[in-house]
């Protein structure tokens, strides 16, 4: 249990872990074996569609269903009157609100309706027969445009005391952070810069469109398959919504196609829900890309006021920020992430950031990848770059002079604890890249990323089988290598081979809680749980050998995947191993398991720092990715090869963000480029091999060392593409993305 | 763990258990939406299909199959070759040699090749052009014809060292129970009958066929999904065929439409996992009822001789059998259980039953309802009703003089502990239905059933959810209504209504080590592993609770759903309910659960009386069932509609094996009747309502006194029938089916 498992890293010479064992999925997923959220079907099982606003914002008049319902082939329409309303829990109500929208919508792409028929055909035609009658209202998109007092307000009285009086009712929270006095700190500084920086919203980009199949019984148990990052999350809401029980709601995850935090919230599951209650069939829905991009999550837009002051020697004396985030249409941008993370890469005497929460008419955003931390990371590394640059400091020199280190207290609070900012310059610092030589057009920008990691409700079990081999079952979908993770990490534990362990995602009904993938909890947490695991099932085979030797259970210990006795009973019995424990554990008692529940706290907060170099085309403004290296910190790297992929799939992320990634409203509020040949996400031919440097500063709360590595990686490369382009050009790119016309256009001006 | 588990009955207040809850899984089954074995698909599925002989017993010289595989949409053709020969394992060997036979085939059905391919059509026309030779060999279908020392012989050397020398290869052991001296017993009746019985092998009949879906990826892990009653049986069978390790094959089991012990075993699932292997390709396989007729397991023919002495006031002074049961093509046949059980409802001071375990050139037999009891029951209880009515005594009050009860030395070994026998003979005698009044052609009979009930190996998983509703994660698919009964006692242990549970049937990947759902053990086994789990949770919300108040464990107590301050804290606080403590889990250290694995023992011993009226058709010989009572000690009913409809199942199935249902061999050993049309299974209109009477003798093994229900009630039907037949025509049937033409035959020829 969680309170008996502050665990404490212990250094020890690792067999398994650290190793690049096969992935259990890789082929699977590319040959399209693998089962994802659309690769499912039950008998009977209708096709689900749901009706999307064509407006930014308007009211619902009337919706008339009766033309569709009488459809042949149709057995249900559904609209918000099918759902009881939400009274007591905000959160569940702006969920069910943005899946089906009440008497306003408030984004272009907003459902409203939803049928189930017998087929796709028939579920298309039906949508057409829906009449809604809407009234137009005034709508605003832009961040900075929103928190005008004047601005159209999406919803009233929704702010928080923390909000001043006469604001705009967009603006939902105000967050702070920080310590010390920012005027005395800029007081004593040689130069202080002063910049606004705005970034646009990006989708998540996963290949894998929102899909679920529901299936509900008269007497309210009910079956959900989703691609999903949290299957509890997903049995939890729906349950809510639907007013069940979160323990008649079963919910299975599918293979997932990628998330990135895009699948860390429900948009399909509730409305599948409610037509197959109607209907009483099983009801599957499948989203399009159109439909993914319209009505999911992007991450937020922001619009961030930065000032730094420093000393001409480089010493940061005073940062202050001040972070605009728009989350969409409803309350949850990540500015507060944005506010504490601003500044954590800094042991600054005066620090200060200030966040303002924003509604827009758009798609509610959804946690991106490090939620919030990009943005501020742009902001402030590039003006930590600028300074650096005026002074003429090696950029790598000064994040080394204020790099945040064990005992620093951090710009949101907490004392670090061994942290791995130092280690990732040096090594920067060191590697050829920095040093290797620059074209015409090219340059080179560096900046450093930070994010907290989390922990979180985490259900292990474990168990072995009559053959000696080993089963583990957790409850978090696969979106980083976690089967192989945990695999690993039981193997180690267990002294057995990778390759008798097999780590399944379990549904709600076999496994306790779990916490939704995201945060980079999952190797973490989900693998502290591993490894207590473990301990159990290896205490128990100690208690059954001990039990069949006659003698105490402290008199005998593991070692080595099997039980020998010890002490002084030291080679009276040859040692039992696991395989010989396992064939006769009916006879001794059962089957073998061992399980952990926990909520641990100590994920090690993580850094990393990327080197960016990059040839700019004079006439195009274009941008080429020449090289690109990532060094971060990560604990200790279980599988190499799934922590380099992490690297590589943040920075390319990253830098699709920096570069081309945008969502372009027109002055209707409507979005114009819902589709990947718009939305310009960058493919293989854009890049080059994204290089990697993996650095194991252990973290102390977990036994062997490991914290999360996944959401880091997508940090540092928006301000290091922003100073690699400053670099190249001279210029310095305070808007995202460069894209080309944007980039020429600022280049022709200067 | 199991060590600790030593349950004893403890007598309560019920609150849940007992009730007759709604059934979870009623609407879904009836209505088709529940997922069966064939109502899966993945990507990129093939069809498999299965080439059989039709031959009895046949060498196989050649097999072709290039013109198949030429066949465009075909994908594959497996045959034995495709798979590695099983060295050390016999059981293992038989069951690939009894799916995919090697050299010979040994019965018409026999599977000998099986192709994938793009659909079913395609794969009809591959089967077609596989060109196989066969070299017909000699056969024997009738089990007396195969003990002939000159008898077909299936098999050399297979015998066990219990068999004399000299006798039919086809002999596979002989098995002894018994205890005093059977010829000085006999020597103190008043009366021997010496009698023989013989009955033919009846299926099982389950509804749906058998089905499955199997994956397989290049590195040895799969995945198979299939109708099955024990997918950890089915993963560790199929992993030693195809030479998987367990815990790298995950098995998950579909809703089941039936099993009554036919799906013990595995049939299509290797033969899909080789083909999978094979095509690298989701492989499905459904079999048609042709199929599952002619090659899965129906039960045992059986030919048994009696001798019973009794006393003119009706004390059995000794009583013998010899028993012979044909189990098909391979070992297995039940004859150890028909011999320990055939005089288990009797006190006897001298008995002795040999078993005889034969092979014969039919399918495989499987378990089919306390298998190898009904037939030894019908021999034993056929004679001593004979006995009885002989001596104008009343069958009941013989009964009730001889009856095994507590104290009992058993006449296949143990002891009985508290059994209830005699509850129900008391039981049947005080009902209306025996001493209500005949008509003419009518009959009456009674006669008595015994099983042992199982225990083994079990794994439970319970969880408590945010919300303080709870999931059982059990690992025994639900054939009887295990759901309801484990919900129930999981409910009533936490003190919460039954809606508040939910129970699953976990796959292999998720759950610990199950032995298969047969022998009546899930209601035992599983209920007392559910029960402990609750308490291991109710033991860990204690520790919470304490923890929070500050006080040491021992100082609260789990009462009514909460906990208490106990003892000397009494009142200090106020108590926390089970939804107050899943509330704050997550903040006093993760997510409660509670896991028990164990193995067992104290499954208590069962006992039925049943009583029948018949009315013969004299004309046509045609028996119809006018009436028929089943009473049966369950320990304790935990869900009476289940069993009840336990008991009325049981009684319909001996009905249908009594009067009509056969396996119908012609000269040429070819199934003549493989299909629902000519093998005939009562239907409702056959049949009155079949009246039962609960009777609750608590099983001293279990903590709510609960014994295993659902095997006991086809013991007695068989004898019962034929008693009652006797009663209404003078004639006595020792040869079962009592079809019309053969019952006609022996009237008139009286």
């Amino acid at each position: 249990m969680a309170l008996d498992s502050k665990q404490e890293f212990e250094p020890r010479d690792f067999k398994v872990v650290g190793t690049r064992v096969k992935r259990p999925d890789g082929i699977d997923k590319v040959t399209g074996k693998a089962r994802f959220g659309a690769d499912i079907s039950a008998p009977g099982m209708l096709v689900g569609l749901t009706l999307r606003s064509p407006h930014a914002h308007a009211r619902i008049k009337s919706i008339e269903t009766a033309a569709a319902e009488a459809l042949p082939g149709v057995h249900a329409v559904v609209t918000r009157a099918d759902f009881d309303e939400i009274e007591d829990d905000d959160t569940i109500a702006d969920i069910l609100d943005n899946v089906m929208a009440g008497d306003k919508v408030l984004y272009d792409g907003h459902a409203f309706a939803a049928v189930a028929a017998s087929s796709e055909a028939v579920a298309k035609r039906a949508l057409k027969l829906i009449k809604v009658e809407f009234e137009k209202l005034p709508h605003v998109t832009d961040v900075d445009a929103a928190m005008a007092p004047d601005a159209p307000a999406l919803h009233e009285g929704r702010a928080n005391e923390s909000v001043p009086a006469g604001m705009s009712s967009n603006v939902l929270a105000r967050y702070e952070f920080g310590h010390g006095d920012i005027e005395a700190g800029l007081a004593q500084a040689d130069r202080v810069i002063e910049r606004t920086y705005k970034t646009e919203a990006t989708h998540q980009g996963y290949i894998e469109p929102h899909a679920c199949l529901a299936t509900m019984n008269h007497d309210g148990q009910a079956d959900l398959w989703c691609t999903t990052q949290g299957h509890y999350m997903v049995r939890n809401v729906c349950a809510a919504i639907m007013g069940l029980e979160q323990g008649q709601l079963r919910v299975t995850p599918s293979e997932i196609g990628g998330g990135f935090g895009g699948k860390t919230t429900v948009f399909l599951e509730p409305v599948a829900l409610a037509l197959a209650k109607k209907t009483g069939r099983p009801v599957k829905m499948v989203m399009s890309r159109s439909e993914v991009l319209r009505a999911t999550g992007p991450t937020a837009s922001s619009s961030i006021d930065v000032r730094i002051g420093m000393t001409k020697d480089g010493r940061i004396t005073a940062a202050a920020a001040e972070l605009r985030y728009q989350g969409g249409a409803y309350p949850g941008s990540p500015v507060e992430f944005g506010s504490m993370s601003a500044f954590a890469a800094y042991d600054l005497e005066n620090v200060k950031s200030v966040g303002w929460e924003l509604v827009t008419n758009r798609p509610k955003q959804a946690a991106y990848r490090a939620p919030g931390a990009p943005m501020a990371a742009f902001a402030v590394e590039s003006t930590v770059d600028e300074l650096a640059k005026g002074f003429g400091l090696d950029p790598l020199d000064v994040r080394l002079k204020n790099a945040a280190r064990e005992g620093t207290r951090s710009s949101y609070g907490p004392t670090f604890q061994a942290v791995g900012l130092e280690a990732t310059l040096t090594a920067a610092k060191a590697h050829p890249h920095w040093s290797a030589p620059l074209g015409e057009n090219q340059g080179r920008g560096v900046a450093c990323g930070f994010w907290f990691n989390f922990g979180g409700d985490t259900s292990v079990s474990l168990n072995i089988t009559p053959d000696g081999t080993v089963t583990v079952s957790e409850g978090n979908p696969d979106i980083g290598g976690s089967r192989a993770s945990m695999s690993m990490m039981a193997a180690e534990e267990l002294g057995i081979p990778y390759e008798q362990v097999r780590t399944i995602i379990a549904d709600t009904g076999s496994l306790g809680q779990n916490e939704v993938t995201d945060g980079s909890r999952v190797t973490f947490a989900v693998g502290l749980a591993t490894i207590e695991a473990a301990r159990a099932a290896k205490r128990e085979m100690c208690r059954r050998v001990a039990m069949l030797w006659g003698i105490e259970e402290d008199a005998v210990e593991w070692k080595n995947g099997a039980v020998h006795p010890a002490g002084p009973n030291a080679g009276t019995h040859p040692p039992m191993t696991l395989k010989e424990i396992a064939a006769i554990a009916s006879n001794t008692g059962g089957p073998i398991a061992g399980h952990h529940e926990a909520n641990p706290e100590g994920a090690g907060v993580s850094f990393g720092t990327h080197i960016a170099d990059t040839e700019i085309d004079p006439d195009t403004g274009a941008v080429k990715v020449l090289r690109y290296t990532v060094f971060q910190d990560v604990g200790k790297a279980v599988h190499p090869d799934y922590v380099e992929g992490q690297f590589q799939g943040g920075a390319v992320q990253g830098i699709g963000w920096a570069l081309n990634e945008e969502y372009i409203y027109g002055e209707d509020g409507v979005l114009q480029n819902a589709g990947f040949l718009d939305y310009r996400i960058p493919v293989a031919s854009d890049l080059p091999m994204i290089d990697t440097v993996i650095l194991e500063i252990p973290n102390p709360g977990h036994p062997y060392g490991v914290r999360g590595v996944g959401e880091t990686p997508i940090v540092p490369p928006l301000a290091a593409m922003a100073n690699s382009v400053a670099d190249a050009t001279g210029v310095r790119m305070t808007e995202l993305p460069m894209s080309p016309p944007k980039l020429l256009k600022v280049i022709l001006s200067k």
